[in-house]
């Protein structure tokens, strides 16, 4: 692991997160926490530098994003951007157009699961640009 | 809420746990995280006070503990007691015979979800004895 992460959580950081770079403006870390095939729960905590985000994109099943430390920001197309902080859980219904990720100034971690394990399917979009992204920062400062 | 319960994490305590009173040894408290029916993932943060722990039970669809806060003990029917601390996770498999809650002498949360939420159903057994309570206790301690 990389020393220069902070610890932000009670939670694994895991590995950087080379898989998905390519859907995410900036560095991040994955740590899978579940493996039980039986039980097909899958949940991973994600961890963002300050300023990094993920594309725009959905999820055929839904997504649960639990907040386990620092600061985030999540949006849906069309809505204003909503603040982020450990204790906070996001339920974003199938197919709904979203991006997360953390404020410009702050480390952030979620874990997260999908509704529909077994059919899930993520649908990636553009990345969010920075006029996009410095306004969301922006309407959690006023 | 209790003014007497510590805050040992970010998230909710939720009410007294009385729905399910019956399947607990001491006091739990109950706070749902989730409602949005489309997504279909069940979660909420389940908060035992010193010595409360639930009765030997199972799901059908299996369980997934994310702690949350404190220190507990999770077992699983002929096995060891194991020790949980926050940023532990526990995936129980369908239909294995468990219990869990708080130490002794320490408060405990946990968030839980469900695999299969669709189909779930639990299985509520016996209370553990004071012995096996107490054993699972000293396992820990040495």
């Amino acid at each position: 692991m990389n020393t220069d992460i902070p610890k932000i959580s009670d939670f694994p950081t895991g590995e950087e997160n080379t898989a998905y770079a390519q859907y995410f403006t900036g560095k991040s870390w994955l740590a899978p926490l579940a493996s039980n095939k039986n039980l097909n729960v899958p949940l991973a905590n994600v961890t963002f530098e300050p300023g990094c985000r993920n594309n725009w994109h959905s999820h055929t099943g839904g997504q649960l994003l639990i907040v386990v430390g620092g600061e985030g920001l999540y949006q849906e197309r069309g809505k204003s951007a909503i603040h982020l902080k450990a204790g906070d859980v996001v339920e974003i219904a199938p197919n709904v157009e979203h991006w997360h990720g953390a404020t410009a100034t702050s480390w952030f971690s979620h874990l997260a699961t999908n509704g529909s394990p077994a059919t899930n399917q993520n649908m990636w979009l553009e990345p969010v640009n920075d006029e996009d992204y410095q306004n969301g920062n922006r309407q959690i400062q006023e």
